[in-house]
């Protein structure tokens, strides 16, 4: 890889969208930012990590509530933006310092939107049949009360409507991304190889 | 490529869907189903070509209008269809028909849906951005009255419009395809270079 470059992996939840990301970053010898952009969010806005993680792509009506009660936060610098739009706001900086510093794989996190101006970015969707993401999270996550339909419905839900609401754009449609590929069709493998082949 | 094949190629207007199609076909030594198709329809339908290229991507509502006063056809063969309807009925027995004869490259006409439950199916998408196609319609197809963005927004809403009442999916959204590039970012031999990379 010649020049700087950022890959954006937007993904359903389920569909081996991280691990893609992280196997092409690996290959490509550049950094895969997952839990370092949720501990960066963290540290700038004085949240915990795992409040982040959480809520840094849940629909923004969600976040709102968990707002009034508040304890974790610095509630002088959210002046007066609701926890969601307080860490989309971080999370749009950290990224671009991100993508400033040099090539890197970012995976979800509406990265895909908040870098549409950047030179050098291929955006990439990963999406999967339901019947390969349920056998997926059931693996990788375990099982829990929730059966893995709803437990997809659910996320897919909630990225939808944090997509939609700070991008006003639609997520999963085609013309947002450079590439979207159906994993449990192509393979998780054949998904790297082709990601591969358009930035090296 | 060992077993029988078929690739669809779904597209926008102007994004250069049937070049990649025609250049995926001809490398592959595969057949080519593009005007081949318009005249089998035409040919089962008593429809003109002509009229069948014009309407059997159209919006259902515009072609049910031309059924009142349709002479070209064979109105007992219709029982009651609307043209619209008819044409669909005689595509998607057309399209089961050359998959089932082998391997094949079938542009537009909802084929991704038809074939469906067909084992070896590649659906692609191939969309541009607007730039990219009104340079090339104006290239390929010359200048008309109506400007290139007005030629791109009827032409884009008839197909969404016809793939919604016939499929009952969304046009343009990634997770009816196994494959979705944007082939202004891309370029087109690009796109071409990945879906042989597919099926190779």
């Amino acid at each position: 890889m010649e020049k700087k470059m950022i890959i954006t992996i937007s993904r359903e939840f389920g569909s081996g969208g991280r691990s893609i990301g992280r196997e092409v970053a690996k290959q490509l010898g550049i950094p895969f930012y997952d839990k370092e952009l949720v501990e960066k969010v963290a540290l700038e806005s004085g949240f915990a990590p795992t409040f982040v993680e959480e809520h840094g792509e849940h629909a923004p009506g969600k976040t709102r509530f968990s707002y009034a009660f508040s304890h974790h936060g610095a509630p002088g610098a959210m002046n007066g933006m609701s926890t969601a739009d307080f860490l989309w706001s971080i999370q749009c900086n950290v990224i671009l310092q991100l993508a400033e510093q040099g090539s890197g794989v970012i995976v979800g996190r509406n990265a895909d939107y908040i870098l549409k101006d950047h030179p050098n970015c291929l955006n990439v969707y990963i999406h999967a049949n339901d019947e390969f993401r349920a056998d997926r999270i059931v693996r990788l996550y375990g099982e829990s009360e929730k059966s893995p339909q709803t437990r997809l419905a659910e996320k897919d839900k909630r990225r939808r409507v944090n997509y939609a609401h700070y991008t006003g754009q639609e997520w999963g449609a085609a013309q947002n991304y450079d590439l979207c590929l159906d994993s449990s069709r192509l393979g998780i493998e054949k998904c790297v190889e082709i990601i591969l082949s358009l930035v090296k």
